[in-house]
């Protein structure tokens, strides 16, 4: 279908996302654009990998993402190309490929289609743009690059794990004030086993009921949940959790389950 | 011609309107996605209504307008997809409707293609958008709902009329600044009748003069003006009028017409 | 191709950009519409300028530009279209095109389509939209306008040249706080021919390497490279180059070379 998705940090005050565009447009002219978004906080590699890893996943198969964050070339520079879950993605190998995909690509090439790379500019439009649309064209990964084995290796703080409780903490803050943290469903569902629970949090903060929805505990009144990233979540129903509570990015949680 | 618009208060720094998109081009890949904005106060219904009913007559006939706010599934809550004024309206029914339609809609039904609405967890990716597709791909509302008689009636505080006078109040303060108030220009015509008026807003200030254009006033100084969306609006030329005269949304204004 | 590009100061709460996007879409249905930006600061032809001067030649030849800033009617406006390095760009007379062309256009039109320009209350909407979609189409520049010889004239503050010196100031802080200058490298190198330099900022900064990529100096420390925009740009290596060094729009940088 040729779909071409956006992750950066370039905003839209500057001309750098115009660039991007233009230049992708003019090489595949028919091309659709779709912007997931301009607004990841500079160089923050963590939350652009959350954000696409929860979005992709809503888009057509072959749809080629393309990841600007993180990309001025140095020495060690690698730019990779990745199908995974019949996705592609594009992007710098700066550990954002190990955040986005929950295993090993399916295939993975570093780039080749630029030869002197330290001269380069602007990546984006320099050789991503390039190989994204080959990629949307429905071109092969072997085309554009050399086959690799590995690719940088970032990790996320894992929960700690004990037989009657967990231990995690804020991986982000969306912008309703939303509080979401490391701990998926799956994982509480495994320790909890059915039994009755209290979350804590800050200093004397607990819930202890699981919502569904945001509106099934009066407005102003927090809550937890399972949101749209199946991880959990701690909110106020038409509140900013994160405001209202102190609880920011990195905050630890705790999870008691009834022995 | 396939296009359906968004309005939300989603932002563009979380992934959830990018997983909207994904979403409707998954299911629609020839669709035409138009962004009305996703910077919607969050859950502030009055506020997307305004935006949308200004906007959506710029559109072409049968363009879908998708309103993705305040849309939480609770006990009560109808999913309604909407037709009026030749254009296709698809949100939940907590009034958005009635601020958006000068009249009853020409047919509107109670969305019924899915079953479990209340294990939904995001409702403008499950439902809203299949909802929109449909009716882009030229669709019948009567293939995804059942016809309902009455929508959640919300009303703004209307002018109060007298005959020599008029008194309303800012509904709306727009990202220049300027101040938008309840009184439309038909309205004021009819009490006007031709006759001087002065406008008086906080506790001294007044404007005695009608502009058409922004700039009929040096720069700095303020005026009055039925602007694009035709209701009477305080602005200053080149300048924050809401910031500058201390002008806030809920804020009461008058017009004393000479008698 | 049919491709029209928005710069504007509308920014995304507003129904106003919204309705410049339905209004072209209502006109040519087959268009492909790219935002270069909304969040131009409010009438700042200057932004407006750097921003698109630096984009459009990243997209195909013949897309078509509208430039929404500072184009309210009155008594003196003209609004103008004008090709220049095969492209289109459409906009008012109020010095954006002399920002943007790098000498006199191809071809200037002044727009006679509209005959009673000063009950336009949204010139964009009313007559910019109805001109780039004539020209997007492949339309003549004569079918919709006058041939006009001269248009306002803005210069901006040219650097100062000396044998051994240049005096430049800041023209632009992008998103990241990276400060560009009006000392373009083409400049620069003529009067550096080969030698050592020192750039002088501030009360005591000074920095006397040049860079290439921004990430050749540690992180946290400042450089100078010439950036994407070919200009002479201060930089700070994953920082904000404007915050931490105290550098803004109008401030005086100037070059030693060695004797």
């Amino acid at each position: 279908m040729g779909i071409v998705t956006l992750t950066t940090d370039l905003g839209h005050k500057d001309f750098y996302q115009a660039a991007l565009k233009g230049s992708i447009i003019s090489q595949f002219p028919a091309v659709r654009l779709v912007d997931i978004s301009h607004e990841i906080p500079p160089f923050d590699i963590q939350y652009a990998a959350y954000v696409l890893k929860n979005a992709y996943t809503y888009f057509p198969e072959k749809t080629v993402h393309l990841i600007g964050i993180d990309s001025v070339f140095n020495e060690d520079t690698r730019y990779l190309a990745v199908q995974y879950n019949n996705h592609f993605f594009v992007g710098a190998d700066n550990g954002v490929f190990s955040l986005i995909l929950d295993g090993p690509p399916t295939e993975a090439v570093e780039l080749n289609i630029i030869q002197d790379l330290k001269y380069l500019h602007f990546p984006l439009t320099d050789i991503f743009a390039k190989a994204a649309c080959h990629l949307a064209r429905g071109g092969e990964l072997t085309e554009i690059g050399d086959p690799v084995d590995s690719m940088v290796e970032r990790t996320l703080v894992q929960p700690v794990v004990e037989k009657d409780s967990l231990r995690g903490s804020v991986v982000f803050v969306d912008s309703f004030g939303n509080v979401i943290s490391n701990i998926s469903k799956e994982l509480f569902n495994k320790v909890q086993r059915g039994r009755k629970f209290v979350l804590y949090f800050r200093r004397n903060e607990t819930i202890d009921q699981m919502s569904w929805h945001y509106n099934e505990v009066p407005e102003g009144e927090k809550l937890c949940l399972f949101g749209i990233s199946n991880y959990l979540e701690i909110a106020i129903n038409k509140g900013n959790a994160s405001g209202l509570l102190g609880l920011n990015k990195g905050d630890i949680i705790r999870v008691e389950f009834k022995k």
